[in-house]
C-alpha cells in the first residue's frame, strides 16, 4: 500500500470513515461510500501526514510522492475509462482540501484540471458541446491563475466583463463557444503578462501545482484565524483529494442537486431536496435558476415549480433514493448529500451529517433511537443543547422579511414584538392595559425590574452578556438584546436614534434575542410547543448525567418554571432580587443609606416580614429539595437612589432630611462598585443585615416546616478569607439557636462559601475548614481573574474578538485556562481539607454546555442556571458524562461533522 | 535539673538568654543577668512548655509541679535569707507572665504574694514602716482579688474612695497605716461577699492561684487578639516568673528608676535615665512626682530639677553604671533597664533592647559596628527600614502640643504646615506668591497634580493607601493623609467640617503624614539632616543585598531624587503621568474622547514631541541604567473631562461641538473603570496610541544615544493573555524598525509584560514565551485577587481591621498567602519557560520591608519603589538577604526584642 495516497472508487477503497484524522472528513467519507458500493467518481486522497511532512520540510514534497500520484491517476483512469491528457477520452480531475474538522471555504479548490488547448478541443468533440468544453477550460485558467499562480481573480473578471460588453451580453450564459475561445486567448495572455510564463499545458504540471496550492492554503491567513477561533490545532493538517470530474451540465439527461435523508426543518423521515437539470453545483447555490423538488411528495410543500426529479428522471431518482437509504443506515445519522447525474448516471459527490433545526434534531435523534439505529447515548450527542433553548421560546418566522434597525448581543433568546417604551413605569402601565411593550433603556437597574417583567422583551445600549439586563431577562425568560451600541437612547425625550432612523415611544419593533437583532415593525413569531420527543430525550439525559441541575431563582414563579423544566433544587437564591418591588426597594435603600446601626435596624424591621414570607413560599414549593440562599450581595451602585424624586421618597421613609440623605449618598459613592463595599463585607460592617436575613430564613423554615423540609444551605458571598466566613457563620449560628428556641423547631442547615475571588480559590483549603459547601461564582471569578468588568466589557470586547484575543466571550463560556485553573485549584484544595465538600457553580456559565463539560471534568456536584436553561444544562450534563466515560474527541467531531 | 522550673539568682541560673522560647523574654534575660553576676532578685521561671501542658490537659497543672515550685521557693528563701510565710523574715514574691515575643500589658501580674494578716504585721515590725506594710497588703488583696478571684477592680477602688472621702483625703499617699488596716478589713469582707470564701491566708495557696491566673491570661480575649494581629502562634505559650520582691519605697535610702545605656533620642553613647527616691516603679510611670536625672551629665539637658542619682546616691549609681556597661557589652545592644535601690542596695529588675528614634538607631548601629561590638550584618538588622523614611522628611517636634482635627491613613510620611486651600489652581497661585499651603480635597485626580506639587501637603477625605493622592504624594515626597472620613469637604463653599470644627480656606493647619493626623494651627517641625551614619549604613546595606533597587519615576526631578537616594534604574515610568500639565492634559483628553482613529491621530501628533523630549531627558539622566517604560494605562475615569469648562476646552481643541463631546463622554462612562477599557486594551483597540509612544521612545533613545545608552525596557500593562502581548510587541517592533531606518541608529530594547491580573499569573508560562521580563503590578494584583478596589477600600477596611479579617492593609503590605502565591506561581512558570526571565515588582509594595522580604524569598531580580522609599528598600533588601542566608526567625526576634 502507498505511503501518502489512499485510493477510492470502483466499489473499493484503501480508507474508510474512521480515518478522518488521516484523510480528512471529505476523503474518509468518499472512501467509505466507495467501499460500500455507492457510485462515487474515482479518486485518491493524499493524507494529512503528507501535509505535516510538507511543512516540516519547509514546504517541500517528499520524493516518493510523484510515483504515488501517478499510481493514483492510473487507478482513476482505469475506472473512468479515460486518460489524463488524452484528447480523445480526456479525464478531468478536481483537487480539494479536506481537514479533520469542517473549515468551510477557508482553503482552496481547483476544478477541471487536465484541460489544455488540445484536450479542450477533444472534450468539445467528445461531448458534442463546444460551449461547455471551452467554458470549462476558461474556468480552469481563471481558477488556476487565481489559486496557483497568484493572478488576481478580479483581472480575469474584468476581461470577461469586457467581452460581454463587446457583445452586449448580460449573463455569462449568453456567451457562445466562440466567445469563450476568444476569452481563453485573453486569459492566457493575462497569465503570461502577470507571471512571465505561459499557462501550463501539461496536465501533470497542472496537477502538481494545484496540490501544492491546496497544501499552502492550510496556512493562509483566514485558515489560521479560523483555526484559532475554533480551537483547531495546526498539526491536524489538511488532506488533499484528487477526484475524477463529473458534469451535470452536459445536457437534458444531466442534473445536479442536494438531498437530505430526512426533512432538516421538521425532522420528518422523508427524503427532502432540490435539483436543477443541466446545471453545475454552483448554479444551485447561486440562485439564478430556481431549483425544483427532488421528490414528488415534497413538491407541494416546497413551493417549487416544475416537475420533481422523481417524475422527470425516475431511474436516477430511484438510484438516489437507494443511495440515501444506504447512507443514512450506514452512517446512522441524517445525511446531507451532494449528487450529480451525468448523462443519466448518478454520482454521489459528498455526504455529511446534515444541519438541522432544533426541532428536527430532537425528532431525528428520538426517532433513530426508537428505531434502534442509534443508542440513547448517541441520540443525546446528536442534539446541540443550546439549540434546545429555541424550543422553549417563541422564534421569528424564518420566512418573514426583516429590516434590522440595530444589532447587539444575543443576551436572552426568543423573539417578541411590541410598542417601544423608555420607562419601566410606562411599561407596567401599558402592559396592565393589555399592550405588548418592548423596553428600551441605556442600561437597567433593580428599579426597572417591574418594567422588565411587564415588557415582552428588553433592549439596552450598554452592558454585556452578564449585565443586569441580561441576567434578569434570562431568569425571567424574556428575550433581551444588550450592548446595542449603535442605539442612542434619549430616555428623557422618549426617543432613540439608530443610525439614520428615529424610534419613538409607541413605535412597533420586534426583537430577536437569539440573534441580537432589533427589527422594524411587527415580524411574525412562532410559539413554542414542547413535543413528546423533548420529554423522551430529557428522560434519557437525566439517566445519563452525573451532575445535578439546579436553578437560579428567587420567586415562586421562577421556582415553578425551574421545576417544570426539571430543576432538582435552587442553587442560587439572590436575596437582593427579592427586594425589587416598589415598596421594598425603599426599605432596602433606607437600610443601605442609613447612617448608623439604629437606622439600619429600623429599615430591616420593615424587610423582615417580607423576606420571611417569600422564603416560606419558596420553601413550600421546593419541599424536599436543596435550596441555597445567598445572603445580601448588592454592589452598592445598583441600589442607591439616583434621582431627586427617589431620594425624597427614601428620605421621608427614613425620617431624615433630603440634604442629609444626599450627603450620605455622596459619601457612599464608589468608583468601582464591583470591587467595593458589597458581599460579605456588608455583613461584617453591618452585622444586623445578615442577622435579619438569617432570622427570616430560619423563621420561614420553621413556618414552612412539614414532612419534607428543604435542604437548607446558606451561602456567604464574596469571601476572600476564612476569617470572614468564621465571623458570619458564628453570627448565623447565634440567630439559629435563638429561632430554634423561640419556635421549638429543629432546623437543619449548612453554611457555605461562594468562591468568586481568586484569593478565595487559592485559600480554599482553609476556607473549607469552615464551609460545608462551595459554590463557584464564575461571573465574579471571571471579572477578577481577567480584571474585566462585565458592565464595561462591551466597549472593547468587539476589538478583542476581531484581534483573536478572546476566541469566545469569557463571560459566556468559561475560560478553562485561567478561570478554570482557579476552579480546579479550589476544588482540589477544598476536598483535600473536607472530602465530602459539596461543590457547585451558580454563575452564568452554569447554563453553557462547554462550561458544563468542564465542570463535569472537575467533578463538581451540581450546576445552577436560569430556569430556561435547565433543559440545556440537563442535556449538556448528559453529554459531558458520556464524553467523560468514553472518547470526548469523537463525540465533539460527531456534533461538528 | 527540674522539668518545669528554671531557677536564677545568687550569681547562677539554670537558664540563659538563648532560652527565650522556653523561658520567655523576661525569664531568659533574668537568668542571663543572674548568671553573669548582676544583682538580680532571686527567683525561678516556669517554662512555656508547662503552659502548653496546662492547656493540653484542659487547664490542669501536672502532678510534679508543686514539688518543683517548692524547690524553687527554697532556692529563693536561701538566697534572700527570708521565709515565704515567715512573719519575722517574710519573703514576698511577684508572679509575672513572660512570652517569647513582647505582649505589653496583655497578660496578668500579681505582686506582694506572701502577705497575710500575720506576715503583714511582721513586715510592719521588721521594716519599721507600718504604712508601707499595710499598703502592700491591701494592694495584694486588691490585685489578687481582681486577677485571681474575679472580684472587679472597681469594687475595691470604690471602698478606697469611700475611706478617703471619710477622712477628707485627696491622694492615696494621705492614707495612714491605720487607715490601710481598716481598709484591709473592708477588702477582706468584699472578697468574702463576692466569692463566698475568705481571702486566702496561706502563702502557698496564694502562689498557686497567681500562677494559674497568669497561665489563664494567655488565653484571655485581648491576648488572643493581640497574638492574631501580631502573628504570634498560640503554641508559643507564656512562661511564668516567680521572683523575690524588692522595694524602692522603704525610705530615703531607697529609689527606683529606668536607665538606658545610650541616649534613645540621639544615640549618644552616654548613660541616660530617670529615678525617684523612696518610690515604687509605678510612681515613675504615674507621673505624680517628677523624676530626676540619673547622671549628672544628663541633668541640665534633661530639664529635671533636684540632684541626680550620681550625686545623691553615688555608691548605688556606681553599681548601676557598672551594671549598664556590663549589660550593653553582654547583649551587644543598647539596653533599657529597670532598677530598684532597696536600702542602699541596687537590684536590676529587667533588661531589654531599648526603643529608640530612627536617628538614634542609626547612630547606635553604626557606632557599635565601628567599635566592633556587632557585625555589619547585625548593625543592619538593628535599624527598622521604615523608620529611615522619618530621616528623609521633616518631622513634628515631639515636644510641641497638638490638637487633632481629624485622623486618616498615613499615606505619605513627613510633616508640613500651611494655609488650607481647596483647589489646585489656588494652591499653585498661593505657592507662587510664596505661601505655604495644604491642599484639602475629597479626592485628587490628574488635574490636581500641579496643585499637589505646589502644596506642602495633601489631605483627602476619600481613598486608601494606594489612592491617586497617596501614590502621587509619595512619589513627590509630600506628606499626605488619605481617607480622613470624618472630614466633610465642601470644595464649592471652600470650607470643611471636622466633627464640630469648621476649617475655612486660609486657616493654618499642620499635617503629620507619618501618623495620619490633621492638626490645628502651626505645629513646629524639625528639618531632616542626613548624617554620615546614614551613608555608612547604606553602604553596608548595598554590600549585603542581592535585590536591585529601582525607582518609580517619570520626571527628571524624581529621577534625580531617586539617583541621589541610590536607585539603580527606573522600574516604572508611568507614561500617563507625563501628561499632567495643563496643556498636555487637553491633548490626552482629546485623544481619549476622539470618536475615531483620525481624531486620535491628531491628538497624538500634539503629544509626540512632548513625550519624545521627556523621554530623551530621562534617558540622559539615567544613562547606562535600566529604564522600564510602561505604555499608557489610564483607567478612563481619571482622564475624562468632568466640568463643563473642561469639556469646552477639549471640544475646542478637538474641533468638535460641546454637545457631541458631552455625548461621547457619556458613552465612555464606565461603571467600574478599574476593570474597564484600560491598559493594553487601549493598545489593542487604538493601535495608534502605543505606536506613537513607541515612536517617542525610540526617537528619544536615538536622540539621547551617547556612549551610555539606557537599558531600555518597554512594558505592556494589564496583560491577561499571551495574544495581547504578541499583537502589541509586533506593533512596537514595526515602529522600531522604522525609527532605526529613519535615524540610522541601533536601538537595543526589550519588551516585557506587567503581571497584574490573576489570569496573567496563572498563564505566565506562555506569556513568558513572548516577554523578556515580568514586572509584578502588585496594586492591581491585590485589587483583583481580593476583589477590592483601592479607591473604595477605605469604607470598610476599618471594620475589617477591627474584626481581625485583615491583620494588615494588603495594599500596604503584601498578602503572602493569596497574592504572594500568585507571584510565586508566575515566577515559577515564567522561569520554567525562560530561565533568564527578568523579574521585578513595581507596585507600592516595592517600598515595604515585609513585602521586600517576600520578594527576596521568591528570588525576584529587583524591586521598584517611589524615590523617597529607595533607602528603605535598600536596607530592607539587605536585611532580607541576610535573613535568607541565616536564620530568619532570630533576626525578626532581634528586631522585636
Amino acid at each position: 500500500m502507498a505511503e501518502w495516497v489512499y485510493r477510492f472508487g470502483g466499489g473499493e477503497a484503501d480508507g474508510n470513515a474512521g480515518m478522518r484524522a488521516l484523510l480528512g472528513g471529505k476523503g474518509a467519507n468518499l472512501a467509505e461510500m466507495a467501499s460500500i458500493g455507492l457510485p462515487v467518481p474515482p479518486g485518491f486522497t493524499i493524507t494529512t501526514a503528507l501535509c505535516n511532512a510538507y511543512y516540516a520540510e519547509g514546504r517541500a514534497l517528499p520524493p516518493g510522492l510523484d510515483a504515488e500520484i501517478d499510481a493514483g491517476l492510473a487507478h482513476i483512469e482505469r475506472i473512468a475509462g479515460a486518460g489524463f491528457g488524452d484528447p480523445d477520452h480526456t479525464l478531468l480531475v478536481s483537487v480539494r482540501s479536506g481537514a479533520r474538522a469542517s473549515m468551510p471555504g477557508m482553503m482552496d479548490t481547483v476544478l477541471n484540471l487536465g484541460l489544455n488547448d488540445e484536450t479542450a478541443d477533444g472534450l468539445a468533440r467528445a461531448s458534442g458541446d463546444a460551449r461547455f468544453a471551452y467554458d470549462s477550460y476558461r474556468r480552469l485558467i481563471q481558477m488556476y491563475g487565481d489559486v496557483v499562480l497568484g493572478v488576481g481573480h478580479r483581472a480575469f473578471e474584468e476581461l470577461l466583463e469586457r467581452e460581454k460588453e463587446a457583445h452586449g451580453y448580460r449573463l455569462d450564459t449568453d456567451m457562445e463557444a466562440g466567445d469563450w475561445s476568444r476569452l481563453i486567448e485573453d486569459y492566457k495572455a493575462l497569465v503570461r503578462a502577470e507571471t512571465g510564463s505561459d499557462f501550463p499545458q501539461a496536465p501533470r504540471e497542472q496537477l502538481r501545482g494545484a496540490i501544492r496550492a491546496v497544501l499552502d492554503s492550510w496556512m493562509n491567513a483566514r485558515a489560521v484565524t479560523y483555526r484559532r477561533l475554533h480551537g483547531i490545532p495546526a498539526e491536524w493538517g489538511t488532506a488533499v483529494t484528487v477526484q475524477a470530474m463529473v458534469f451535470g451540465n452536459m445536457g437534458g439527461d444531466c442534473a445536479t442537486g442536494v438531498a437530505f435523508t430526512r426533512n432538516p426543518s421538521t425532522g420528518d423521515a422523508a427524503l427532502y431536496g432540490e435539483y436543477l437539470v443541466n446545471a453545475q453545483g454552483e448554479d444551485v447555490v447561486a440562485g439564478i435558476r430556481t431549483p425544483r423538488a427532488v421528490s414528488e411528495a415534497a413538491r407541494p410543500a416546497s413551493g417549487t415549480e416544475g416537475p420533481s426529479m422523481e417524475r422527470a428522471m425516475p431511474e436516477a431518482f430511484g438510484a438516489l433514493k437507494a443511495a440515501l437509504g444506504r447512507l443514512e443506515g450506514h452512517y446512522r445519522d441524517m445525511q446531507d448529500v451532494e449528487f450529480t447525474v451525468q448523462q443519466g448516471t448518478l454520482w454521489i459527490l459528498q455526504t455529511r451529517a446534515g444541519k438541522r433545526t432544533a426541532r428536527a434534531a430532537l425528532k431525528i435523534a428520538v426517532d433513530m433511537a426508537g428505531a434502534g439505529l442509534v443508542s440513547e447515548a448517541e441520540a443525546l450527542a446528536r442534539v446541540n443543547p443550546l439549540a434546545l433553548e429555541q424550543l422553549l421560546h417563541p422564534t421569528l418566522d424564518p420566512a418573514a422579511p426583516r429590516r434590522v434597525l440595530a444589532r447587539g448581543l444575543p443576551a436572552s433568546p426568543g423573539a417578541a414584538c411590541g410598542k417601544v417604551v423608555f420607562d419601566a413605569d410606562e411599561a407596567e402601565d401599558r402592559a396592565a392595559r393589555g399592550e405588548a411593550v418592548i423596553l428600551l433603556r441605556t442600561e437597567t437597574s433593580p428599579e426597572d425590574i417591574h418594567g422588565m417583567h411587564a415588557a415582552r422583551g428588553i433592549v439596552t445600549s450598554r452592558g454585556g452578556m452578564t449585565s443586569h439586563a441580561a441576567v434578569v431577562a434570562r431568569g425571567m425568560g424574556r428575550p433581551c438584546i444588550t450592548g446595542a451600541g449603535e442605539l442612542r437612547i434619549d430616555e428623557a425625550a422618549r426617543e432613540c436614534r439608530a443610525g439614520g432612523a428615529v424610534i419613538a415611544a409607541g413605535d412597533v419593533v420586534t426583537i430577536d434575542g437569539t440573534s441580537g437583532e432589533l427589527l422594524e415593525g411587527a415580524v411574525p413569531t412562532i410559539e413554542p410547543v414542547l413535543s413528546d420527543d423533548f420529554t423522551t430525550l430529557m428522560g434519557w439525559a437525566d439517566h445519563a448525567r452525573r451532575l445535578r441541575i439546579r436553578a437560579n431563582a428567587e420567586t415562586t414563579e421562577d421556582a415553578g418554571t425551574a421545576l417544570r423544566f426539571g430543576a432538582e433544587g435552587i442553587g442560587l437564591c439572590r436575596t437582593e432580587h427579592m427586594f425589587f418591588d416598589d415598596e421594598r426597594i425603599v426599605a432596602v435603600r433606607e437600610m443601605i443609606v442609613a447612617a448608623d446601626a439604629d437606622g439600619r435596624r429600623a429599615a430591616l424591621a420593615k424587610l423582615l416580614p417580607a423576606q420571611r414570607s417569600d422564603f416560606a413560599a419558596l420553601f413550600r414549593i421546593m419541599a424536599g429539595l436543596p435550596v441555597t440562599i445567598r445572603l445580601l450581595d448588592p454592589p452598592l451602585h445598583e441600589f442607591l437612589p439616583r434621582t431627586d424624586a427617589e431620594i425624597a421618597v427614601v428620605a421621608q421613609a427614613a425620617g431624615v432630611t433630603f440634604e442629609a440623605l444626599r450627603a450620605r449618598i455622596a459619601q457612599l459613592h464608589e468608583t468601582n462598585p464591583m470591587l467595593g463595599h458589597r458581599g460579605c463585607r456588608l455583613g461584617i460592617s453591618y452585622p444586623e443585615i445578615y442577622e435579619m436575613q438569617a432570622r427570616a430564613i430560619f423563621e420561614a423554615a420553621a413556618e414552612a416546616g412539614g414532612a419534607h423540609p428543604v435542604e437548607l444551605e446558606i451561602m456567604i458571598p464574596l469571601v476572600a478569607t476564612r476569617r470572614e466566613l468564621d465571623i458570619l457563620k458564628a453570627a448565623i449560628e447565634r440567630v439559629h439557636s435563638a429561632v430554634e428556641q423561640e419556635t421549638g423547631s429543629d432546623i437543619a442547615y449548612a453554611v457555605g462559601s461562594m468562591i468568586e475571588l481568586p484569593r478565595a480559590a487559592l485559600r480554599a483549603g482553609e476556607i473549607a475548614e469552615s464551609a460545608s459547601f462551595f459554590s463557584f461564582g464564575t461571573n465574579d471569578l471571571t471579572q477578577t481573574a481577567f480584571g474585566i468588568s462585565r458592565d464595561d466589557a462591551a466597549s472593547f470586547v468587539g476589538d478583542y474578538e476581531r484581534a483573536g484575543v478572546l476566541p469566545r466571550d469569557p463571560f459566556a463560556s468559561l475560560d478553562r485556562e485561567g478561570v478554570g485553573e482557579l476552579i480546579q485549584i479550589a476544588a482540589d484544595r477544598g476536598r483535600q481539607t473536607r472530602a465530602d465538600l459539596k461543590l457547585g457553580i451558580c454563575g452564568e456559565h452554569g447554563g453553557d454546555p462547554d462550561s458544563i463539560a468542564f465542570f463535569e471534568e472537575v467533578g463538581l456536584d451540581y450546576v445552577s442556571c436560569s430556569p430556561y436553561r435547565v433543559p440545556v444544562a440537563r442535556l449538556a450534563a448528559a453529554q459531558a458524562a458520556i464524553a467523560q466515560g468514553g472518547d470526548a474527541d469523537s463525540l465533539k467531531e460527531d456534533r461538528e461533522g
